[in-house]
């Protein structure tokens, strides 16, 4: 292939390097897709990388050694998270979205990829200083961006079931109590899903009571491996007693009243 | 802001292009955003276009008019297409794969984000010229890759259920009966989830008899909607009448032989 300007260099770099978010990429990767010298694509990088930093695009790292390469970790800037959490507020506040039972009909923003693909930023912003090894939820609201929070991290994501299917093969299954009606119900994860000894952070569209994120810990305990963070995009400040205390959001859901009035505000991450 | 270099702008561009698929950006804010001109703007995305286009990874494409600008539509060249093929090909056809019953567990796959960031990609490439409101998947395996189809088409995303949540307002509930086993099963769509007179394309893992399409077909015309596109990872091409005639796949499986053999390739799309 011919050369390249260092100007269409930094699009396939930009490009690469954003498809890949935490996964090292060796210098020869881009020497060879861009044929051009190393010590060129290191300089290359350094523009990269100082860019991103100037426009709080996200940062790009360096791993020395012999598998070492360069990262991009994703990210977004303070005034952009901020705005992020406070218009998520403002769609989640329409009175229109309170259906029968004072719920908040909330599926279409978790299933809006424009939305989901800047929360999984924002949340896994919050665990790219931890070592993790699976992203995890259960079916079916969060799958989105449970599945974003993974893309960001770059690593698997394991999707906790209510029953168990025949094309899982052998699995467990625990029983748990619903943190907020008292409810037993049931979760299965195939035993193929996860290695033992893994980290794990829990990611779902709405925390209550925390039951669910309590049945979580008690299934990775039968796979020997542990939750280290939780992260949701609405938390119901009202639930009474939580079961979970330690985890992130985005908004805190602060009650409907029943005039269908939705009290909804930034959570203390974003103030 | 001081004046960034062109270098820099190519990074930001590239960037903000890349996370916004299939989305009008308008020349304004990237003006705004870079402290350039519009003029000078311009003559950057020249360059971001031509080296896309070199490269093969995607296309930038221009709407003029007074709402116009540019979007980015992803994509990835003949040959990484049939690369991925081979490599998924090889990846299920591992014979440790096959569980009790002559299933293949693929659930590793479908949730692995940098396998899927990829068929999302590829799928969406089909389906980019069309003009889609939604991309409809039925829950639970196929919805990471359904949610990459639609991000890159810049789509809401519709995930149909197996029963009814009482957080999703009224539904509309229809039976259909799988392809494959003759069963008749449930799915269950909100009335909000989806707009009348709307044009879907169903994204799955796996395409057997064609009865879970049929029933989608069935479902949008409750909301007199209709499905323009089916798309699925694997093909089961053994299965032995489909419901289903037009529809794309990656990977075709041949079947499973009794001692475990697993005859899989890459679909006639990829030959």
């Amino acid at each position: 292939m011919e050369k390249l300007s260092r100007n269409s260099r930094m699009v396939a770099i930009t490009k690469t390097l954003l498809e890949n978010p935490n996964r090292v990429i060796g210098l020869n990767t881009f020497s060879e897709l861009l044929n051009a010298a190393k010590s060129t694509i290191s300089e290359d990088i350094v523009i990269v990388r100082e860019v991103l930093e100037k426009l709080s695009m996200g940062r790009v790292e360096t791993i020395s050694g012999a598998a070492g390469g360069i990262k991009y970790i994703s990210g977004i800037g303070e005034e952009q998270r901020k705005g992020f959490a406070n218009e998520l507020c403002e769609k989640l506040k329409d009175s229109s979205r309170v259906v029968p039972g004072n719920f908040i009909f909330m599926t279409d923003v978790m299933y809006n990829p424009y939305i989901i693909s800047r929360a999984g930023v924002i949340l896994s912003s919050f665990f790219d200083k931890s070592k993790v090894d699976y992203v995890v939820t259960v079916e079916t609201k969060g799958i989105p961006l449970a599945y974003e929070v993974a893309r960001n991290l770059g690593v698997q994501l394991v999707i906790v079931r209510r029953d168990n299917k025949v094309t899982e093969g052998p699995t467990v299954t625990i029983n748990y109590v619903s943190g907020s009606s008292g409810r037993i119900q049931q979760m299965s994860l195939s035993k193929r899903s996860l290695k033992t000894g893994s980290k794990c952070i829990f990611i779902d569209d709405f925390m209550k009571g925390g039951g669910t994120a309590k049945g979580i810990i008690d299934l990775l305990k039968e796979f020997e491996s542990d939750l280290v963070g939780i992260g949701v995009l609405v938390d119901n400040i009202e639930a009474e007693k939580k079961l979970i205390k330690e985890y992130v959001s985005i908004v805190d859901l602060r009650g409907v009243s029943d005039d269908g009035e939705v009290n909804m505000a930034p959570s203390k991450f974003f103030e």
